[in-house]
């Protein structure tokens, strides 16, 4: 078979996914007209070797958690997902077989989060590792979240457990992934929830909590002028206290893991079922863990940043 | 200095750069509320080795042209910029100084096409080329434009000249660059013209050549459901001749050569002043080159296309 060229590699992944609504623009044309509805953005890039490897991935897997990722975050902001622009800088050794293993996984994730049509994006060579970036659109809910409407005395939920995709890469990367397939599946193909009606209502704001509890909920209590305290016993810790002795670690990849995709919010009383309780927000400035015994420590929001260049 | 974290990145690039628009979400939430207007979407990525190289621009001239290229794009749909998403996979040693010239020349270029605002976009850093995706949106003009509405009979008109920015790569690759600035600016830092009313009226139709002459027409005539004719004796040719003396390398530039960054509008008369005839839509399928003599020869519709991978 000859190479893919930048046509055949879009064709190839517009076989599988859902095109644009509109017969006057379509993929290939110099851009798009959203939908009066798509006025929600979100944009999120993976890089090979800092976001997925692909020994513990399939090409699959990551075209699913690139699309898993920006859904994350138009949930947190109360809305649902109906377009997106698919920009891939793409190795040119990649195989026909790994791009239809990505496209076969975006579009399951797809089918998944209400079909949201691909309305255009750009295919370009990179001589490096694959950057794929997402832009999704989103209708709003009924109302628009956003980080900034926590209130003193609100308390912080989570929608999900904390730390398992942390779990799971450290178990694939230790080549134990027999021993928890939750904690690895959580690291391959994440699986964020919409904000129910309850929900919606309830939330004085929210976030997607993508790099680790601890600096996520440090952005939302910032932008709300906040400071806020979490307890140091956190959804997802029963289940992750068989996989590692060292609380220590288990602490880490809770607070500081990252990759979770589930929503912080803020609010005075439960948003619904399934919400679980993991902290509160406070007038003062500051961030804290609370112990079981009801004392405080103060920590640095840590979590992860890419960190780059030289003075 | 400490190294850049991806927060100071984020600070550096918003220093210069306007930010949106509403106090409800902001550069740094989980994602934007778009504007009503801002109802064309466009993304467009340069690639480090590929779209640019640093031995022939510098970190300004690819701020610059990465706005410059998706400004044309929105230009070609008929529409002006308003707002834009920043995705950046930069390396892990690349220097604030070079940030910032790539802020300043985004900014430098935002302040040339109405001041679209920043309202989001990601950071990440890559273990190797950097690749810069920019997503633009923008408002429609008068009438939206697409590749499709080009029929049999129209001629075809472009703003500026062709083969301008290929001749300036070839000059900066061979050290010869004093023989023409005004090549050599063509690569560097395009200059995209938006549509005037006169030509937003007359058009039936207009794409963005980007990928060369010969490449870009055959997406407007299929579009169309047509074929198409273009000249040998194209705009810019004049300026060209002193640089090569090589008629196949003037061609090959002006046809193939890609990176012009002017629009191609299908149109029974001229879309007004500054507009060139290049050429005419046909009802039969086909892409044909016609000599001065008036005699055709047959083409395929070659230009850049990125190439991937393997079987």
């Amino acid at each position: 078979m000859s190479r893919l060229d930048e046509l055949a590699v879009i064709e190839r992944l517009t076989r599988s996914l859902s095109l644009g609504r509109s017969g006057l623009w379509s993929v290939g044309d110099d851009g798009a007209l959203l939908a009066a509805q798509d006025r929600l953005v979100v944009t999120d890039a993976m890089v090979e070797g800092r976001h997925f490897d692909l020994r513990w991935s399939s090409w699959s897997d990551v075209g699913f958690k690139l699309l898993a990722r920006n859904v994350s975050d138009i949930f947190a902001m109360g809305g649902r997902p109906t377009a997106m622009l698919l920009t891939l800088a793409l190795p040119g050794d990649l195989s026909a077989a790994a791009l239809d293993a990505f496209a076969e996984g975006l579009e399951a994730a797809a089918a998944h989060w209400g079909n949201p049509v691909l309305i255009g994006g750009d295919t370009t060579s990179v001589d490096g590792p694959a950057v794929l970036t997402l832009t999704l659109f989103g209708k709003r809910g009924s109302r628009l979240l956003a980080r900034s409407g926590g209130r003193a005395g609100d308390r912080l939920w989570v929608d999900g457990p904390l730390g398992l995709a942390a779990a799971g890469l450290a178990l694939l990367e230790s080549g134990e992934l027999h021993r928890s397939e939750v904690a690895v599946a959580a690291h391959r193909r994440p699986s964020p929830k919409p904000l129910l009606p309850g929900a919606m209502r309830a939330a004085h704001a929210c976030i997607d909590i993508s790099d680790g509890l601890l600096l996520d909920a440090s952005r939302l209590a910032r932008a709300s002028g906040c400071g806020f305290v979490v307890s140091d016993q956190l959804p997802g810790r029963e289940q992750l206290l068989h996989l590692v002795s060292d609380s220590a670690a288990l602490s880490a990849w809770q607070l500081t893991g990252g990759d979770d995709y589930v929503r912080l919010v803020a609010a005075p009383a439960s948003p619904g079922r399934g919400w679980m309780p993991v902290g509160r927000l406070t007038a003062d400035a500051g961030c804290f863990i609370e112990r079981e015994d009801g004392t405080l420590r103060a920590v640095v929001p840590a979590g992860y940043l890419h960190r780059f260049g030289r003075a």
